[in-house]
């Protein structure tokens, strides 16, 4: 059977698929330090289940070209390896590696039946994808759809993960909500408590909780922006909105769909806007894209 | 022989190619009321020239995807009309067409020996493409890099060609400089005549004058956040900067890379970016490479 990995900081999910359906998952762990222990946990963990593997799809955090890691901030031990090649030592099948958002995306488009995507995954941090004629862009170095790094704010100026300021996930996904409401938290009332996540945030701005409302607003205006921006470059005729932040569901959606409208030219203002539908599985569904 | 056009608003350059070199290139009016007069003009002008024609490349102003243009705003006559059926009907021969800023594009890049390249034009308004693995893209209705209506400016708010406020063409290319000199030519000390073009206000920059440098502080900054943005989506190898304002030289390139700078994040910030070389041949030159 075809496998198809969704490879993250602590654990890797593993899917088995059969005649393009879903049929069994599970997770194992990554704290590993090595490319070899962490080749063979997935690779021992497969052939406990099946004999006869005909393909290994892999995504992986980080900035990824022909199936070479250049760097992955969360999986330093990964920085420079040819992963594929490091399969192929303990395994003979086809091998494929691609880029977390990026494998995200083709999940969705393919899943969907829809090519022609931008796909934006809204999670910590924010990530995106860009599918057409059934393809992946990894770009020159691997940072094909950095998204979250396009620059949209010139007045909060909260530093980036990046080392620039006013990039879009300084103000948008889960580290942009903790900017948000540290920045407004002594400014504006709320009832906010001190434990919350980003959900009880869009909670209490359906309830117009001041200070909820205000980070709901400045976080759906940047991503309008960033959005907009991107139709403009990309022309895609879909855009998908995914990640942990997108299960708000039509609260967000609607909320995004008039910040594009604000901000997009004639040309893509036209462009459909849709939440994601496959969830945490998309990444395993895109790696077995790619690999069959 | 081969024949690249790159038909304008008012009209249409021919080049003759051989052995992959321009040999011969003429202009003729295009002051024409249908499509059939046009394509009758360019085919009686190359038949003149040569009767083995081997096959046509055209590009053209508008919004166009495989060979149909979508609608022309400065050639309405030729909205909704798939070009190559019009050639095919006249003559019989290899013909392709796409938009101009894209075909000035493909026209940088192979003649440069580049791939992975973004090509951005200043000329009266901004626009750009992208070429990758040597392919043009068009995106879902031709908008594919319309890098002159990215919202890159909240602060002046001057009205754009395309309905929007904000637009990088509002503030940038020649149209931006005209929207910027008028903004502040009662507010700051100039030596600019009335009867200035571009070129006028780059030279007076470069000596301080206090009106001219603001235009161009404004011009370069707003340019380098969205060549930023644009990497930041594209992750392109090499940005490509033509159009005839692009003959500033130096003295822009220099303020374009700064700026640049100041807002890419790291994994693009080592872009290169060059200036154009093929001046007005660009589009001729594509269209060649288009059809050959």
């Amino acid at each position: 059977m075809y496998y198809g990995i969704d490879i993250g900081g602590t654990t890797a999910k593993i899917g088995c698929f059969k005649d393009d359906k879903l049929i069994k998952s599970w997770i194992i762990d990554m704290r590993v330090n090595t490319v070899d222990e962490m080749v063979l946990n997935i690779i021992n963990s497969i052939k406990a289940n099946d004999d006869n593997v005909l393909g290994i799809g892999l995504d992986c955090p980080g900035f990824i070209v022909n199936d070479q890691v250049i760097t992955s901030p969360n999986l330093h031990f990964l920085d420079g390896i040819n992963l594929k090649q490091a399969f192929l030592k303990h395994i003979d099948t086809k091998v494929k590696v691609i880029n977390d958002a990026n494998c995200h995306a083709l999940g969705e488009a393919i899943y969907n039946k829809l090519d022609n995507i931008v796909f934006i995954t809204l999670g910590t941090g924010v990530g995106g994808g860009y599918i057409v004629d059934g393809k992946v862009f990894e770009g020159f170095n691997g940072a094909f759809m950095e998204i979250g790094h396009m620059h949209v704010d010139d007045f909060y100026n909260f530093r980036c993960g990046c080392g620039q300021v006013g990039c879009l996930e300084t103000v948008c996904g889960q580290k942009g909500v903790i900017n948000l409401v540290n920045y407004y938290k002594n400014k504006l009332n709320t009832k906010l408590e001190l434990d919350y996540t980003v959900r009880d945030v869009f909670d209490l701005a359906r309830v117009n909780d001041e200070l909820a409302f205000k980070v709901f607003e400045v976080f759906t205006d940047k991503l309008g922006l960033a959005l907009a921006n991107t139709a403009i470059l990309l022309n895609p005729k879909t855009i998908i909105i995914g990640g942990g932040i997108s299960k708000a569901g039509d609260f967000l959606l609607n909320a995004i769909k008039r910040n594009f409208t604000k901000y997009a030219c004639q040309s893509v203002v036209n462009t459909d806007i849709i939440l994601a539908s496959l969830g945490n599985d998309a990444g395993m569904y895109g790696a077995y894209y790619l690999v069959k």
